[in-house]
């Protein structure tokens, strides 16, 4: 180990190509591996779909501003969105989690009482894990395991020019959340005010209580769609489309004036001087599901009224662009999560 | 949460009976859930088996002397030995890493270069993971899938009174390599003396590239063997043995004299004034199998080299005991790992 590469230099994305640019697959029931929300299974009849998250204290939560019982009805929901933007119904999960010695057990209760609202609310069975002591901070890993019909679970590369790109729900408003706690985490304390969170249960409640949108697989199982491509929310909506588009070789071109806002998110956004197009685009842990479908499908999308249409797939030699609501055309750039950075 | 109680009031043990006993299961596939090696889920025709671990620097390894290929190796087998343990055929893992900024790339290449070795030696895929920064020290969670066929999958809970108690390969190997590197380690800060691990090639392998027993769940297919129970190695033996017992509401007598030793571990215990007996019943790490078989296969199990009989499942009345080589009757005591002590 002579050289030294900073890992910086890659980037999340970067990184993961790296080091699994060279897996050789081994089994035949290996149907899809990494790169996707999840990997598929074969299991004879039905498929199998798993996918799994770290997360680490300071990282990715902050317990200064998150209940633990959040925290652990959150780490299983962005995983179970995981399992749904694979067009997957998540059945099981696994749980470890790591802890220093400053957690009693009444909080380790508080977490565990989320994490089984969750599995509660989701229907999923908690089946295995690990429990261990940390150094410092508090580390949760969450395993999801979910089923699909043979052959219906939904890559990132299957997008196809003319395909529409949906979006369920409203963006931005997790990241607005995440702001105004910051916010008022350092007004607290600089001046030892309490937190001012009066009117903005959405936006808060969207950051630390998010919800992984079953009804909208449901909806594609009754409605006999099944999307051409999809992914969920996580990093933001320009990292995330532009996920599918390099998996799909494919462009794109988004309408701002489409973008579905929560009307409360986007009046606080505009008190803060910041633009929701931006928040959406950049701000990600929406975990609302991203997908392409057919033209042919535009009418039993435009039933739902949890689902916009945000733009189309172009080729791949016209790129990714968004149109403004004054109609200039700007290039997207993937500003989702970096935490090498 | 006005009360606190301390985690280490309860044990590791203790502490996941608290936190998992109002588990309900929802879903028919969940077969067996937290409780054992892995977790079995039904698939139509097979049966999936999946275990998670969760391994943090400081407490689980020591950087300054495992390299760290073979700790990429290791926390994979280690995961493999769960699957084994529930007599199923590991198939695909889920890797997960959290690195602070003091790793290169070129480190962690090394570390996926000892995780490709043990997919590469088990015929598993890497099918899926997460990838995150830290803020102190190296975080891994591994989580394999595997293959049994139906109902031929082997739970910690079935041992019956009479049955034999086997074990596979060497015990205390493992323990004595920690002791070495440990000591060795000591003496370097101290004195800044090169470390002489010569002729323990033996338990330094063992403790840093531990194999899982993959030989002993084919020799188990191709003799039409179906242990009664199995665990795998990990905490020791007396705690392994002691929880076959517990969840089989059984007794065991172990004979002393039985126990299987590498003739170098035995000879370097003696050097270091410890007694093989005590290294192998609480010493850990040593991820051979531990099960119990009916009497009636004992002609198929004794063909086997890798196998030694070391005692047999006693009435839950009569307790659980070791049988000294003198002839003296001790109660066998929980001294495994316990992180939260």
């Amino acid at each position: 180990m002579d050289q030294r590469t900073e890992i910086a230099s890659l980037g999340e994305f970067g990184l993961i190509d790296h080091l699994t640019q060279h897996i050789d697959i081994k089994n035949a029931s290996s149907l899809l591996g990494v790169g996707d929300d999840g990997a598929v299974i074969d299991h004879f009849g039905r498929q199998t779909v798993v996918s799994t998250d770290l997360l680490i204290e300071g990282i990715h939560f902050d317990l200064s501003y998150t209940p633990l019982k959040h925290l652990g009805y959150k780490a299983v929901v962005v995983n179970l969105s995981d399992i749904y933007a694979m067009n997957a119904v998540p059945t099981q999960i696994l749980l470890s989690i790591g802890f220093s010695n400053r957690y009693s057990v009444e909080a380790l209760d508080e977490f565990y009482a989320g994490v089984y609202a969750a599995c509660e609310a989701y229907q999923v069975d908690l089946v295995g894990g690990d429990t261990s002591s940390s150094q410092k901070g508090f580390i949760i890993s969450v395993t999801a395991i979910g089923e699909v019909a043979p052959d219906q679970y939904v890559k990132r590369s299957g997008a196809q020019v003319n395909d529409l790109i949906c979006v369920s729900g409203e963006l931005g408003s997790a990241f607005l959340g995440l702001t105004l706690l910051e916010r008022e985490k350092k007004i607290f304390q600089e001046t030892g005010a309490q937190p001012d969170l009066e009117g903005q249960t959405n936006i808060v409640g969207r950051l630390l209580k998010p919800e992984a949108r079953k009804d909208i697989v449901e909806f594609f199982s009754e409605s006999n769609i099944v999307p051409t491509s999809m992914i969920d929310v996580s990093d933001g909506l320009s990292s995330d489309i532009l996920h599918i588009c390099k998996q799909s070789n494919v462009g794109c071109v988004l309408h701002e004036e489409k973008f579905p806002f929560n009307p409360e998110a986007k009046e606080f956004a505009y008190k803060l001087q910041l633009d929701p197009t931006a928040c959406a685009l950049s701000g990600g842990e929406d975990y609302e599901l991203l997908f392409t479908v057919a033209q042919s499908d535009y009418e039993k999308i435009k039933v739902n009224p949890s689902i916009s249409v945000i733009g189309y797939i172009a080729p791949e030699s016209e790129g990714n662009h968004l149109i403004t609501r004054a109609g200039n055309k700007h290039a997207l750039v993937a500003q989702g999560w970096n935490h090498a950075r």
